[in-house]
């Protein structure tokens, strides 16, 4: 079985302190998860907006000066003729696009999986233009002792996929954008196979056909390549808009075990399992019928972008797996099961 | 001075033999160029249609048997309750869509750079699923003793930039995917900068911002990464839209030389100089303030596409540097200058 824990949504807006005086938490969803130490960490996906004020427009931005950042407010009177509202997501002012909220990334501990102590400051957030329209988004892959976590940096130029690693998850090394844009969703596998770093990625899919889950690899975990395009939406009422990977891949016997997220009719995000050979993870052995987790509790169908579950983090200790996902853009919740009740999803 | 020679366009659509019995040539453009031997080949995009027939849509369509490809017609009553007609650029049947034209790449030789016989045969055309709807803007670059050609891959999972290697412009090895959908005009720089390859591209951008110039590195040309994005479009009349990278560049005391192409207002497209530093192609050091090509010419105005130059091959060849370009979508054309008259564009 799969147990959405009474506990839900384990973390709320309202357990994450701003990161600064005049900014409000609008989410702490889409978690990435692993294991560090005798603790499960969470790297939450913090989204953050400004308190309004009568007569004015304010966005939260990122300052950059003398080689540090740090967040900001951009005030802008509403009858200020450079300013152009656009849709609720953002405006245009002096030849420039900014968001009406911004994310970046957030730590928070358990020892049990489902108590957590979220961290008092940001974790990962915009230090470089590339991203200096925010972090989302990340998941974390550890190999041999360091962890690599890979996010969606957001900038002027559109949205990427970013890598920074850290062995201790307090100094953290930027190492640049790994996917060019437009894709996200990009998982890396925990070790090499057959001498080469693997990962999932979603290309975003403007043309012909509907994104979906590619493959690549790598010499080094900075250049990519070997793409190819292994699984494509199915034309159900769960995966009729697009699908992209998930967490970074559980290893078992079987084969490299993934969950991954489907778009549907209506908008409906859920969660499926994917199992890929060990020995040739571009090749799909299994892949399950129906979807193991939807929408169905008051805090996913309802929210900040209701009926939606989205999982980047799925952790494996003492012999349980956690399924830490988004709800409705807003919370962070978790599904507790095992490794043999996901196999045996594909019957 | 450049000069569009009187010659233009030097090679048509009739100038260029259909691939199989029914099919029917659209164009004949978007060249790319180099020097093999004592002769410039330019490797035309050649994009073909059906013929069509009473109560029947007809589709160019390759077909995958026994490890060969070779093209074939589908061919579907109007009246099929499966075929649903989209735009004119294609139709949607069973499941998958299919386009209207197809392209390939065909050799076309010459030992004056103006006048060029046209191969028989294509040569660079889909042999993988992965580029089953067609091979698209090639672009070639000698490294050493080998040439090195990207190309646009289309298929039912989007479009994105493939590579392939020759020594003789007869065998052909197909390297694959090097840069995920969705993204075009990759141009490879001649030579390694620092033990590293180096290449523009264009990632699309659906998002914020505009379709750009972007840089990239491999160790091997396989696999890229330290994404950057250099050159955004100019707030004119000429690049409004977006702009890209065009042939690989050609290497001066002064820098790297590069010709772009802007989408302006009214989707005018028009080319421009751009120089790189030779130590550092990441870094900007020159940008022509206005275009050095814009379609003037009833051949560049008129056509399957008015008012679209296009560059993708530039050769330098006896002190002369030829400037081929589609034209309208439909014809290849060129423009002679050298390389002094390029830098002085800057001024």
């Amino acid at each position: 079985m799969i147990e959405k824990v009474k506990e839900n949504p384990i973390i709320k807006p309202d357990d994450v302190k701003p990161s600064m005086d005049g900014y409000q938490i609008s989410g702490a969803f889409n978690p990435g998860a692993t294991v560090y130490g005798d603790e499960i960490l969470l790297l939450l996906r913090v989204s953050e907006s400004v308190l309004q004020k009568e007569g004015y427009v304010r966005v939260p931005i990122y300052k950059f000066e003398g080689g540090t950042s740090h967040p900001d407010i951009l005030e802008i009177k509403k009858d200020d003729p450079a300013l152009i509202l656009k849709d609720t997501r953002g405006v245009y002012y002096k030849g420039k696009d900014y968001l009406s909220t911004m994310s970046h990334i957030r730590l928070a501990r358990s020892k049990d999986g489902i108590n957590f102590r979220v961290d008092e400051h940001p974790f990962i957030y915009p230090t470089e233009l590339w991203e200096e329209y925010g972090v989302e988004d990340a998941r974390a892959t550890k190999i041999d002792d360091r962890f690599y976590i890979n996010y969606t940096a957001v900038s002027r130029n559109s949205w990427a996929t970013a890598l920074c690693e850290t062995a201790d998850f307090k100094n953290i090394n930027k190492l640049g954008i790994i996917f060019h844009p437009e894709n996200k969703d990009v998982a890396i596998f925990p070790e090499k196979v057959h001498g080469k770093y693997v990962a999932l990625h979603r290309p975003n899919n403007s043309g012909f056909g509907k994104a979906s889950i590619w493959y690549a690899e790598s010499p080094d975990l900075l250049h990519w390549g070997k793409y190819e395009c292994i699984v494509n939406p199915r034309d159900t009422m769960w995966e009729s808009q697009k699908i992209g990977g998930g967490a970074p891949p559980i290893k078992t016997d079987e084969g490299w075990l993934i969950i991954y997220h489907g778009k549907g009719d209506n908008s409906v995000y859920s969660l499926f399992t994917l199992l890929l050979d060990l020995e040739k993870p571009n090749k799909v052995i299994k892949r399950g019928k129906n979807p193991i987790i939807t929408p169905t509790e008051p805090y996913e169908t309802e929210g900040f972008f209701g009926n939606v579950v989205f999982s980047n983090g799925v952790v494996e200790k003492d012999g349980k797996v956690y399924i830490y996902y988004g709800a409705a853009d807003e919370t962070s919740c978790v599904a507790i099961t095992d490794v043999d009740t996901l196999l045996n999803s594909f019957d």
